[in-house]
């Protein structure tokens, strides 16, 4: 066989899957097949798509297709329009994976920096890493998000992110925070020895992106934010091959639950936000968390961990599974995601804590300190006031979201 | 209440909805209200969502927020993370409307052309376009492209667009595919006085399609079809904002139904390539028509056409309902439809026809000019023998989905 991409399907059940399936790998790739002559046959060989397995369940058969890609450029707008631009029409038809031929695969970039350049920028090894979310910047002012910074580094805290509805504003300009967050890590370092990343919003139009994360970077920015599917995710891939750029960039899932949420159609998160967010060249991948009130499965969460760091040719890719993220829930948050590709991230989680964003940072520190040591987070409690008080507002327990 | 966007949403029925709403109207916007002083209170009005309505109903309730513009560009990135990025995570929770106030509404541009101007190019005024779908050009050539496009302008096509599947390729290249029609566009024309428009699929990574666009419009390509879904409808808008281009483009739907074609989350249909894709520019929005196979509702086709050309400051586009149309079927589409802003669009309608795709156009012109005269199919079929063996063949049944 050719050279191309296998589709892992879900589709309803049907009493002709076979053949159904037969039509469409026709349909979405030469049209016909049986009415054509045989000269023409063996010229639309190399074009024509095959059903690989249909593997029949319950209420809905898992069926693969393999399309070549002689058919389409090799890029995801191309790949998605074949697999799934029309099909997606139907009716719980769910697109669980896709496989690439390593041929196609070496066509796409991956992570700059990935797990690896990451933790080297960082020089930290040996524990899960500790990011945090500004919280109310929207209405206030500089001297506002400042002051959060200040506070989160003096905790200990690895990675600031924004919030992802922080737009271009007038209050706190995109470029204002980058420099002002410049300003404020390079002391930090300076004093410390320590270095923190600061991802910025990267948002507005499609097309002023570039010049405006080129623009970042030259101004002195460690790390992007960016709403992936607000634009699709060539334009992170865009953005990752830029070499202007040159920067790590945290991959946010806002607007995923529309294409990979719903409960019978649909992308499969793994396939969204692991393997294809990797491969565009996500850095890290940020999504619900299944602890919280903005929660996806946990089957999913631990699937989309697991594409961002299975053995393929690109870097791994850490995982920030977020939204009510606690102290308390550390010792889950390694066991479920393991300590070398996970990020911990928390908004209220810190700036909630009874005696602030400091205090609240030092709490999750001494959470992850203790948790990769084996240490229970009561015994840690113990030497760690920080941690006591965290642990009294929000307690140890976890339950996931099923 | 100051200037922006209203959010309409179906979110599953609670008992205290209402409050739920308050909740999320803070959390995307200023995060929280009650527990800050007075004077914040005051600086953060301007910033602070609103519940505008709830109403309650059997499984949803409808609920209205609205979001003040000060806390967004003026881009649907920023929008649609702003009203759905965190929302779209919650099962069952859909998005049908958005309301923009004129202010953020005069921030997008419409439709370049719209259908007045796309009558005004093609000297067309008292019927439905006629659109043709090429057939089977993967794997073929240009001789095959080529003939397809002759034997369409003979029977008197409008418009002509390649399969949205059909990307860049070694046998049928993009720039050649533009010089090629247009060679045989104009010769057409110098002959009969006719116009036709070819919408090339402009396709291949984000990155590119500025200057893709660009140099096709050099080498006098006269129209571009364009998967937005596969990248975002920012990118549809950044090409028509591009004064370079200058081109009509048809919008199309591919992978929507995983945006809007879910049974309890997602877009709504009119809102997603009905409303937004007009603000974003497109000229033509081309979705499944709700009589073929891939067929999406009667409902939503009906209110993606109203979307199109409701009043509002832009120019309207024409609906392009695809998918299973065969000339039987065109007195149903105009009594859907009407005939302004109708494109009817066949493939296999054409080139299905016993007699080829000549006689198989000329069978649809001849339907369409009867049914705008209100003469039946059955009578004109009298004095059109293509018109008759299209009968002959697939009837005058047309059964919608409901």
């Amino acid at each position: 066989m050719s050279i191309g991409v296998t589709a892992t399907y879900r589709f309803p059940t049907h009493p002709e899957q076979q053949k159904q399936a037969e039509q469409y790998a026709l349909g979405l790739t030469v049209g016909s097949w049986t009415d054509i002559g045989h000269l023409e046959q063996e010229q639309l060989k190399k074009h024509k798509g095959e059903v690989i397995s249909v593997e029949k369940g319950e209420e809905k058969d898992t069926v693969k297709i393999f399309y070549p890609a002689a058919n389409f450029s090799a890029d995801l707008p191309a790949i998605l329009t074949t697999v799934y631009g029309k099909l997606s029409f139907f009716e719980g038809y769910e697109l669980i994976d896709l496989t690439f031929d390593n041929e196609v695969l070496s066509q796409f970039p991956g992570p700059r920096f990935g797990v690896k350049g990451i933790r080297e920028t960082l020089e930290v090894h040996d524990r899960p890493l500790l990011m945090a979310i500004f919280k109310g910047v929207m209405g206030r002012d500089l001297s506002f998000f400042s002051e959060q910074l200040e506070d989160l580094l003096e905790g200990g805290i690895d990675l600031i992110k924004d919030d992802e509805i922080l737009f271009e504003n007038d209050l706190t300009p995109f470029y204002k925070r980058v420099t002002t967050a410049k300003g404020i890590l390079d002391r930090h370092y300076e004093q410390t020895g320590h270095r923190a990343l600061y991802a910025v919003n990267l948002s507005g139009k499609t097309n002023e992106l570039h010049e405006k994360a080129e623009r970042a970077a030259e101004l002195g920015a460690n790390a992007l934010l960016f709403n992936v599917h607000a634009y699709g995710l060539d334009a992170l891939q865009s953005l990752r091959e830029n070499n202007n750029i040159n920067l790590p960039i945290v991959a946010h899932s806002a607007l995923s639950g529309v294409l990979a949420g719903q409960p019978v159609g649909g992308y499969s998160y793994s396939l969204l936000v692991g393997k294809m967010t990797r491969m565009a060249g996500g850095d890290f991948s940020l999504y619900p968390s299944p602890y919280g009130n903005v929660a996806i499965s946990r089957n999913d969460a631990l699937a989309i961990g697991q594409a961002l760091t299975e053995e393929n040719p690109f870097e791994k890719v850490f995982s920030v599974p977020s939204a009510g993220i606690h102290p308390g829930m550390v010792p889950q948050l390694l066991e479920d995601f393991g300590s070398e590709s996970l990020v911990i991230n928390a908004g209220g989680g810190i700036f909630g804590h009874p005696d602030g964003p400091v205090q609240g940072t030092k709490a999750f520190r001494a959470a992850i300190d203790a948790s990769v040591k084996g240490i229970s987070l009561e015994e840690a409690a113990a030497t760690s006031e920080p941690l006591k008080r965290a642990i009294d507002q929000w307690g140890t327990a976890v339950s996931a979201k099923g």
